[in-house]
């Protein structure tokens, strides 16, 4: 057995599970492992010393070391995603395998030819979300239409919340991965397929159109609607079926009070605001209010936006510190960077918080004439507040891939998602050893 | 007198009423007036074969061609906005005088000392709105300031109208400018100042939050903000005012109920429906409705809105036939689109039809000690739908401009916009005998 030689780009903390588990494997299975980061001290610690691995300082801008990706047997790219084509292009041109989590782009479609010819191949999306969400769905869809069964409906939500507690957090929930993503959250505009209808939601009444989830074991939850569904037509093969939508899964009572927020304008990011290094909390929302002299900010809020004065929703704010006269801490910002600034204060994991993932699928088709209904779902809890639910469920996809290909038990040529059952069977199967788990149950009438 | 030759670049109709009044003083001044468009037959129809005109096939991305600009006393560009740009060099280093309507870019702005060193001018803004408003609001502000009153507040809006009428059009309203932008208007964030504080609100409550104006003689409107209110703070030279507001004037009734449309979702332009060949009136609105098999559109609207069955706004929009089964009659679209499609169909004005500008300032000082206020507005009504009071306000302005540059009797060196009294003064004179008047009264307390 000779040794393979691994490349890790990108030793940022959404590396450290895939990067762990290399190390962990290297010994048995005779493999090199660079992690390679324009940050060497970064890269350094995620390698620890290990006698299997090495860092190295890496910057993707310089071709002569852009170059050298293609004297490795696997190259996996945790770069910000407008990194990735330049990487396989270098991957495809030598034939060396790669992987990623982002999103495929066009560009890196048009690379597929490239890949085929000199051998090699490359998996994208291949993360949790995109990843797992393609993978488990791809298997029951994939296993009714083998059965000769219509499909009529696919609804699918994930959700990055905290893991149960006792703490008293009204919102429960707090920031698991990045923060300014989460505060930009539902903006564009949502289109998705609803008994043969398309319909579309504006940003501004996204967290007002939830849906009631009932997953079993876990209780209830509620989901908004992700941007484009339709694009899962083509994606998942659906064409044709009368309901497609995908989500996001929150706590029950998030989204009410998260539309506070929406309807405020307060997570806009497309223009500065004025004044912010003397602004406090109050203020901050303030500015977004009428001017009255004899209200208070908070009657203002409740009127506007006709909300009880005790009202769930204005408890949380007020959770929150939103009508403190706390200084935000900020010299300059956007609405939405200011509220990201404040929610931190409150939302951010302590050492000793768990995280959970949870992802919840739910199937509608005629069978012989009968009209059937399954849900499949997964729960994955966090350690601590580094070891989370997030980064494993993202990490492991990318992990247990590299080893099947590396071990030859999954070879790709060309370009792919995770849609196909060659790539989803043996993967899958590799993650329930860890613990990724889907459930599988019929949905009574 | 030697002849002066002055060329419009531009034949569309907002040209008419600049054209006919340069035609119409041609003779008697010894002007020679060139009329240049893309479009040479409609060149020719507003020259009309005038023995003092000419009409010009024009390409401003015909450099030879351009270059020509540099031989007249005049070039008036009612090209679109992009174009000025290239007019506003050749112009500067030939040293010829310059009229625009459009706003000023910085771009422009930097080539004001090469207009000055050639000996001279060119004014932008100087239409309606911006235009009138300047300078009308200007005359005020100044004679505040010079009179030693502390300037507290500012409000200005403007309205392009339909004129009283006895028909049965619910909404007071059809398009009398370009309706696409009456579709897109208010997208974007407003700011304001507002008793010291700044303001914001976001596109989706920018109809909720009007302000009910009345003005003499004309009665109750509504008002709803402009865009981007603070960049007045300099243009107008109002730092360390407590109160800034621009806005737009309605009829009563009609913010709420154009707010439908903007809370469905209706307005967007970012993205293109599915199936629009097939689409009608009321397959348009339930698209942005929530699936339901046994509920009306109609029923579902109201619900999800919170509006009466009996409301007006029901009423209104049943008026335009947002609830018929009639194909909206297009191949594609995104929803801006259609629904400036569907309401042409009801809001195109009637060749019998008059339409109405109204503008209206409102002022608040301190002068010795005491609060003041003061309103300054004017209101104009088309004579018909070609002969309309948006084309005369938009268009007089310039012509007036015109005539008052080559009779000597306005001369600016360098790039202004009308909000200096040196130009302000003359126009809004030679304005008035035009029948563009501003009436100004104290408001009680």
């Amino acid at each position: 057995m000779t040794q393979k030689k691994i490349i890790v780009l990108g030793a940022g903390r959404s590396s450290s599970v895939l990067i762990d588990f290399l190390l962990d494997h290297a010994a048995d299975s005779q493999w090199r492992l660079t992690v390679a980061d324009i940050d060497l001290v970064l890269a350094q610690e995620r390698i620890r010393k290990h006698p299997h691995g090495e860092a190295m300082a890496f910057d993707i801008k310089d071709t002569e070391q852009t170059k050298l990706l293609g004297g490795y047997d696997l190259v996996i790219s945790m770069l910000p995603a407008a990194f990735h084509y330049t990487v396989a292009k270098v991957c495809a041109h030598a034939g060396v395998d790669m992987l990623t989590a982002s999103y495929v782009s066009d560009e890196i479609r048009n690379l597929s030819d490239v890949f085929e010819q000199n051998g090699a191949g490359l998996i994208m999306e291949m993360g949790l979300d995109p990843g797992i969400d393609h993978m488990s769905a791809m298997k029951v869809l994939d296993r009714i239409r083998r059965a000769g069964a219509e499909l009529r409906s696919f609804e699918t939500f994930t959700g990055g919340l905290l893991a149960p507690s006792q703490d008293d957090n009204p919102w429960e929930y707090k920031f698991t991965w990045n923060p300014r993503n989460v505060v930009l959250a539902g903006q564009g505009y949502v289109k998705f397929l609803q008994q043969g209808r398309y319909k579309y939601i504006p940003y501004h009444r996204v967290f007002r159109r939830t849906e009631v989830i009932h997953i079993p074991e876990h209780g209830y939850f509620e989901g908004y609607a992700n941007r484009d569904s339709l694009k899962y037509l083509d994606a998942y093969k659906l064409r044709g079926i009368q309901t497609l939508y995908r989500g996001t899964l929150r706590r029950t009572g998030f989204c009410k009070a998260w539309d506070v927020f929406v309807q405020l304008g307060a997570t806009d990011d497309t223009f500065e605001m004025q004044a912010v290094n003397n602004m406090t909390h109050r203020q901050f929302i303030n500015s977004f209010l009428s001017y009255n002299p004899s209200d208070s900010v908070e009657l203002k809020l409740a009127h506007y936006l006709n909300l009880d004065m005790d009202s769930e929703e204005m408890y949380k704010l007020k959770w929150l510190g939103m009508f403190d006269e706390e200084l935000v801490g900020m010299d300059q910002g956007t609405p939405a960077q200011i509220l990201e600034h404040i929610l931190k204060k409150k939302w951010t994991i302590q050492s000793d918080e768990k995280d959970m993932i949870i992802m919840w699928h739910k199937f509608e088709y005629v069978e012989n004439g009968e009209l059937k209904k399954l849900q499949s779902y997964m729960a994955v809890e966090g350690v601590d507040a580094v070891h989370t639910a997030m980064s494993k469920t993202v990490g492991l996809p990318l992990a247990v891939s590299a080893q099947l290909m590396l071990q030859g038990k999954l070879t790709v040529k060309g370009v792919h998602i995770p849609t196909e059952e060659s790539i989803y069977r043996p993967v899958l199967e590799a993650l329930e050893g860890y613990g990724v788990n889907f459930t599988e149950t019929e949905i009574e009438h």
